[in-house]
């Protein structure tokens, strides 16, 4: 037996116990006389005391060991007389009898503490000593804690977990799909699923009722700075439901996670229509916990002679609070220049300042006098040091470039707060997006997704301006202006299937050859049914406040899509490939 | 909104009370004046009661109905008069007052019922139309049950579920792996895993302590009667414990299992040494369902004058109760066919019988009086009517073929009772086999078990034959003659690992290239672990006493690894290949 208790364990009332305790070298104190050793598992970290008066050849050992070595001790412990209330066991010690070395360690390439002087690199070289910071380790143990309380709110409620397979069929549709080369079908290849989206739709059909799974999903695209190959969802499907049951279901599910988890109370989430929210966020996934809505003063603009506004589609602003008197000239000129960069793409910036003191100054103060622009203020709900900030052009682009700002100024103004928490669902979006340059429509969604009850007559027979006005029964559930998952009613009529299929440019054969197995599904008694799909690495991170998921990754690629510490992918060698009848193809 | 309860929840209780159901149409059964049809859906199935009298229109309509259509119903729950106790719902009955087609369906191609009239094939390509059928569903659903009961289990006793990639090394070291082609780096493959072993591994030296995931694993392999290309395994491992302190986890996690699921007791799991498994029963898991251990007679049966024992290296038999009536000299001809055959490859077969009249009779009579072969039979413990199954010749060779006849013995006797459960744990296996063929030593386990404490001095230093006698602390779970699982105490030293992947035919540099990583992690501080793998399918297919995994995997591929379904695996074009810089290498 290697401990009779673990690190985190040990408190005053097991004083003047006998204990073996093993773990990890976190510090080793030499004070002359005594030499304290903390010892470092998962569970905590507990005191050592080696005493040179009382056994001078183990406490001489004891001094020789380096961080993360790996000990075995025997001791017995002790109240301690500098207590040390930031650790749950630090009222005692362990005054060491015996001493073994399980391991020994070389010199770690970096701290093992939460601020380490490790860079990203050397970290995931050495994914297993990173691994070892607390800072990481408890997100991991923090992920499984989610996905046990996920399992076993849905279990409450009847779901099933099934588990679908991973070698499946390859689609064009979607994403690029990693492929899999089938040695016994010479020539054929699986593809690693993007999502379960059919074979979850196929449980409906078989009649399984309520569907989850927290599963491994696969996207070969070039990776982003928080994209990674491989990813988790937790994916549902739901027979016989409306939409509003959808959302109620997982709105309860998700306030559940987190009064369980975090002993947070959600408020009960609002409901934003897709227009809405375009329409006042710029954005199909509002961050809520700053006001800061758009406002569309076409009206109060246009008509004054400015050109630009006047010959704008859209003048749109916001009210930036209190930036009146801190922004210079200076400071709008570089806000100007964030917004014409290409990734936001606007053409410039109008502010509009209320000093303090009352006075109005814009750079539009020569096409409007100051009780116009005094009424913009009142529109807008400003006060004396507000700052308007006023983008127009296009519509769309106008709205999203504003829609960015917006959040930009969010983070200037210190108004999204990680510890805050602010979900919402955004409904009814559009079924089909038009492609200008493909000259062909892409589902907004995905190609299974309902129309809206009402719209469906209207697709099977509408023309073309008719397809770009339809509504889908789908919705996203955003919290904090992240996009933490979306789903929707699905089509359950093989026409209407057909017919979508159609729309996205499928022909009746490709369609029957790529998803023929789903709409020959459809005619065998396949109940109304939709569902959801929630990035599981994400919703943890978003829960402690973080940004990036590749901490809740255990072992995360880069951004190459390479794992640096195993070394993968790596070549393989001739014969394989050969088995699978392959060559390379390499361009010099 | 579908329903306001399931088919499954109405009771006496619900009598008078207006409910909607949704669901399927099981049966459809017009009795004149009334109609009645089954309704069901995942949780029960509901009869409805249609009155030509009360509404002959509404009556009309349900005798259209065909099998599998998808309705929704309004009505009003009644009483039954004639009451079907076999059924949960069994005692009302729901007399309805509206009827809605919410999708019809073709006539299935098989009947949706336990006793179904589809065939093996027709079934998986209609695997949908298959789930339905509760003798399937119902497997997937327990399925279910058995991870969830595994998952809160592991979790109240510290164990934490993390998530290993999918995407990592290709090695050429065991069954052959799926690869991956790499888009982003060209010519490089990754592999999907046969099992996350090292990183169970890297996640011990990471200081987690107890680790468990319910994990899809895959193999390339040519695909036998019951094996799929991707199987779930529950992989666990643990720190600082011994083999004993695994072997007590795993085994309460089992009972824990049967108790909460099937309300079954199981006992405590004796533990047998490989050797006495291999020397009692002739395999490394014994179906302890009945007793039959096989005796090793080389004292009673050689020096007797029959060359073929005598010159034999064992002669070892078993005792089938009952059996001297029952097997006729032909029927003993064709069970010594039986052993002759090539899977078995005995050379004869010797037989002695103990008539219930006290005479005996044996094949070997004229070398062997009736007082000799009465001393076998005391030493057999054989009682009137029972018969003696001998075989001679190498050890080794012999004890397989009597292992297998036992086996086919106990099926004969119905000895072999799938609603009873006989666990055990096959302890000590020995480290390295030597393959005669390629001449080189193979793990018998992997290449990561550690041999026993006692014998790691020997393996550092010892000869040839030395390796050949080293034993691993490594174990399986075996349940009625089934291995359920296996796993080891790990090496967790680096030159003990170097040593092994000598031994195993490794040349430093391909250990380096291919487990450098695990090397390396072992020089900073890894704990002593172990840990063991259960095949998940498996132990859940023999929970219900059946013996295929295929109805425990909801889409699972057929032998040629094939889901015929959605036709997978399948050609891709010719532009994703170039991307992955691969082309077809197709022999003609």
């Amino acid at each position: 037996m290697y401990r009779s208790q673990n690190c985190g364990e040990l408190r005053i009332d097991h004083v003047g116990q006998e204990v073996k305790l093993s773990g990890w070298v976190a510090s080793n104190r030499d004070l002359g006389g005594m030499t304290f050793i903390d010892l470092r598992d998962r569970y905590g970290i507990t005191q050592l005391v080696f005493n040179m008066d009382t056994d001078a050849g183990l406490c001489g050992e004891a001094r020789k060991l380096g961080r993360e070595y790996v000990i075995q001790i025997d001791g017995v412990v002790r109240e301690r007389s500098s207590k040390n209330p930031q650790r749950a066991t630090g009222e005692i010690e362990i005054e060491v009898t015996g001493l073994q070395v399980l391991n020994a360690s070389k010199i770690p390439p970096f701290l093992i503490e939460n601020d380490t002087d490790g860079g990203e690199e050397l970290r995931m070289k050495y994914r297993y000593l990173d691994l070892r910071r607390d800072a990481v380790q408890s997100n991991i143990i923090f992920r499984s804690q989610v996905a046990q309380a996920i399992r076993k709110n849905l279990s409450a409620v009847d779901f099933v977990e099934v588990e679908t397979p991973f070698l499946i069929k390859s689609t064009p549709e979607g994403a690029r799909d990693f492929v899999v080369p089938s040695r016994l079908n010479s020539g054929q290849f699986y593809a690693l699923p993007q999502s379960p989206q059919t074979f979850k739709q196929l449980l409906m059909v078989s009649g399984f009722d309520k569907y989850f799974q927290i599963v491994k999903c696969f996207r070969d695209e070039d990776l982003r700075a928080d994209r990674q190959p491989e990813f988790t969802q937790l994916d549902c499907e739901m027979s016989f439901v409306t939409q509003d049951q959808v959302l109620d279901t997982f709105e309860t599910l998700v306030r559940n996670i987190f009064r369980e988890i975090l002993d947070i109370e959600l408020p009960s989430f609002p409901r934003m229509q897709y227009d809405d929210a375009m329409k006042y966020y710029g954005i199909d996934k509002p961050d809520l916990r700053f006001d800061m809505k758009i406002h569309h003063i076409n009206d109060l603009a246009q008509g004054h002679g400015f050109a630009v506004f006047d010959n704008a589609e859209s003048v749109v602003g916001i009210c930036a609070k209190g930036c009146a008197v801190n922004y210079s000239n200076k400071d709008i000129k570089k806000l100007t220049e964030w917004v014409q960069r290409p990734q936001i793409g606007a053409k410039g910036l109008v502010y509009v300042k209320y000093g303090a003191d009352g006075s109005i100054k814009s750079s539009v103060g020569k096409f409007y006098d100051d009780d116009q622009l005094k009424t913009w203020g009142e529109h807008f709900g400003a006060e004396a040091g507000d700052m308007l900030l006023i983008l127009c052009g296009e519509e769309e682009s106008t709205l999203k470039q504003m829609g960015q700002l917006r959040l930009e100024m969010g983070d200037r103004l210190e108004l999204r707060d990680p510890s805050e928490f602010k979900p919402l669902w955004v409904l009814d979006f559009p079924l089909l997006e038009w492609d200008e340059e493909s000259s062909r429509f892409h589902a907004m969604h995905h190609p299974f997704t309902s129309p809206k009850k009402a719209d469906q007559e209207r697709m099977l027979n509408g023309d073309h301006e008719t397809m770009k006005a339809l509504r889908a029964d789908a919705y996203d559930m955003v919290i904090n202006g992240v996009e933490i998952g979306g789903g929707s009613i699905r089509i359950h009529d093989r026409e209407l299937q057909a017919k979508n299929f159609e729309l996205l440019g499928f022909t009746p054969e490709e369609a029957e050859d790529q998803f023929g197995f789903l709409m020959g599904a459809f005619e065998y008694g396949a109940p109304p049914h939709g569902g959801i799909a929630l990035g599981f690495d994400r919703l943890c991170a978003i829960m402690r406040g973080q940004n990036s998921i590749r901490d809740f990754i255990a072992f995360p690629k880069n951004n190459q899509g390479r794992d640096v510490m195993i070394d993968a992918p790596s070549p393989v060698d001739g014969e394989q490939l050969d088995e699978l009848s392959l060559s390379l193809n390499l361009k010099a």
